[in-house]
């Protein structure tokens, strides 16, 4: 169960670049493409013809062009041309609404009446030139609402990435969880801390001595339908912490787009942006690659845990106060996923 | 759904060549094997003591004896010994109708009494040393009528073959179909064309020029339950064309012959007989493996589209006239089967 | 079908020395490890707090710490600790019976109640200078009858192993099958026959000449669940064969312990234990290495076997001589199966 009205990182530019991309979204398999350099269309996969996938098939004078009988299709999914063929009455392949903003393609795999670009999160150190983002692409098969759990509690960061970034301290502090409307925000500050190895770097690059005791915050947005933010940081100790002075501190945003596929697997765009050195590709790239190793420490567990959750349904999971992250955002979850159906389903008769 | 009373290509020889091979046609888990070099067998894959598979025994004495306890078995199914037993008890193992002719082992998967070996699909071309015959077997997991479809509709070969077979030309001239008893034919004449490649190599194979226009055919003809075989050629322009004599054309054969494995998987036999240069065998394997390479291309596109119409069950197709040539065919197709389901149902009671 | 209140091979030590092991046992998802280098625990492999398997966790102090957010269960699958949390209310993960003994690890999947360690199959090579066991683990997919049945028949040897142990003389002598309670016996003996290689060394090993005729015996036990041990031997001909004094024989025991993990996978665990040469562990490797080859020519077999069963569930299999002693144990089976459910369900109503 996900929202289907909801704006949902598709894939990334590089990802349509040469040719279009088949990828399964929500239950919905979706041919991506570019109809012009600028511009970015998502159909039904889907052939009207006979039904082969158009995502075989190639980009002709900004249509798609079927890779099977030559079909061409405009981003409407209105059939404009086919060999020998008269093609008004073909039936439309299924459109999606579908943005290209802040370097991710978003799509919107619901009812198309109600897709507003102005709600796509907006992600205010995109596009910005003092910050730098760098990411990456996984395909998990768990549930989604696995990993905004996993995202939600960084506790786990303690066992699962217990060789990287994780420490005990992380355990060892309490974490805080609220809801203010569609948000949920836990958070967790560690004070006088060491700071583990990539705050020491981070340190370093932004000036600042690493062998110093620190301040270090976690603080995870989830917003619908599946969106966690996290911003995370160290300041020099006794500087106010999150609030220090910029000259005092380095932070970055964890970025986790986590993009249903079925119901019991995802696509997860994971990433991180930072504000300090932004210009420095080198850097980017060391922190993608560091980050893509430990993301990949989830994956086992993930899948595991799915596959244990499948076998025993009517098990009841615990919610302690670690788990209330998740715990609240699978409420408003519900409750959006509630109402879409209520929406959908015809109204009752009057007696 | 798929005739099953009917002659289909099980394999070839070289696959029985030195032990029994284990292939499921039309649902049936059979056994083929030679009793003798000359003679071949085909049983139900099920060893009658405890449910072994036939395949992976041996064949003794020209019987067929299990792998797993030694039961012997003859080519009718009929136990003949096992050691320390008395056989004559045991359950016959079904046996299938099966001929070997023209270079293949045919197989009868339904009903042993109604087998003809007299309508196996006759081929003038085959056995004949004016005639060579080059082709090979690919696994492919899709519904046999969506190959069908494939090569009654060579439009396809602009598309998925752009960069070998096909052209332009091929699209934009308009094919024909017409229906003669039980037998489909879409033809499509191109006239005053350059030669694609293949045909340049085989006019000089004949001793013509390559680089005039010349007059290309196509001629499809459907069968029941599912060979497909392709009049092709070329001729030199203003010569009649198909109808032009000998020593002005260049001709061959494109053999499909598909066999059902599963509602949604086939083995399919396809190669080319050609009678140009038949007494070169480096020539049969360059086009068999020129061949064998487009014939791949095919793969990835009918698997799909299989997945496709299982994802949406309902949708409906178009049926342009390129398709006539696979809709006739699934005309006769149905009625094919319509009839054999029929007279399988046990009859109406009389009121 | 399958007995749960029985002991059934988990494991070897080994596979549980360096970190906790999840494996599946007659359907139940078990995690074992050792709480102390002595000790050995299983329990439910699902965390009780959000369902992680615990078997990706490590041991932490004698307890079982989940590897994703640090619950610590000690070996009753009682929660002991939790960072930040209390536990005494925690669900308890469900733990099974488990003993070492004899170089296994040994575990009960159904009612704890019922297990009595006392009741484990005794072993009395084990453990005893005087012999040397080695021994490996195969999983294959079937039915762990089926692998009864192979072990019960051994005159399969003739054919499936017919270029390692077999020889004609198995499928010639006529075996005998006898039910002494819940054992089944089925032996053959043969006389007067060449020794095949293994048993040529084996006589060498013993000081015994290989070139005399000798009198072989296979004697197969069948206990429940699922044990099969085959006592294997020759004597040099005329000394009495099975009986004859120690120093005119070499003989040893085929052990096989076939652990369903689901009703048509098992774990294999083979082995053989042997009275010649028992310090010589270059001969227990030499030894163990040609058994495994030997034992991996049943498994294409048994799994084909396997799915035509699957494929064709109401074939009636005969049952000759040859099969009585994998006939006789599955009635033993069958009743011991029976009364399991019997107790499980709900008493009668009385009217």
């Amino acid at each position: 169960m996900f929202p289907k009205n909801a704006w949902y990182v598709a894939c990334t530019p590089d990802e349509i670049a040469d040719k279009p991309l088949g990828r399964t979204i929500c239950g919905e398999k979706i041919v991506f493409y570019r109809p012009a350099p600028d511009q970015v269309a998502a159909l039904d996969d889907f052939c009207p013809h006979r039904g082969a996938p158009l995502s075989l098939g190639t980009v002709c004078e900004g249509h798609l062009q079927c890779g099977y009988h030559g079909l061409r299709v405009e981003c409407t999914g209105k059939s404009v041309s086919m060999p020998g063929q008269r093609v008004q009455g073909f039936p439309k392949a299924r459109s999606f609404p579908v943005v290209e903003r802040y370097g991710f393609i978003w799509v919107w795999p619901g009812d198309a009446a109600q897709a507003d670009p102005a709600t796509i999160h907006h992600l205010p150190w995109a596009n910005n030139p003092e910050w730098a983002y760098g990411g990456g692409l996984y395909h998990i098969a768990c549930d989604y609402r696995l990993m905004i759990d996993n995202l939600m509690d960084l506790t786990h960061e303690t066992y699962v990435h217990s060789t990287s970034i994780g420490q005990k301290e992380i355990d060892e502090v309490p974490c805080k969880t609220r809801v203010e409307g569609d948000e949920v925000i836990t958070s967790r500050f560690m004070e006088g801390i060491e700071a583990p190895p990539f705050w020491k770097m981070a340190l370093r690059m932004n000036g600042l001595p690493d062998d110093q005791p620190v301040d270090r915050w976690q603080i995870c947005h989830f917003t619908p339908p599946s969106h966690v933010l996290i911003e995370v940081g160290v300041a020099l100790a006794g500087n106010g912490g999150y609030d220090a002075p910029a000259d005092k501190k380095a932070s970055s945003i964890v970025v986790d787009f986590i993009t249903p596929e079925t119901e019991t697997s995802i696509h997860y765009f994971w990433g991180m942006a930072r504000n300090f050195k932004p210009q420095d590709p080198s850097l980017t790239t060391q922190i993608r690659e560091g980050q893509g190793n430990i993301f990949a420490e989830d994956q086992d567990m993930l899948e595991q845990q799915q596959q244990n959750l499948l076998r025993y349904p009517d098990r009841k999971l615990l919610m302690l106060n670690i788990d209330a992250g998740g715990v609240q955002s699978r409420k408003i979850l519900d409750r959006i996923i509630a109402a879409e159906q209520a929406a959908a389903a015809p109204p009752a008769v009057a007696a």
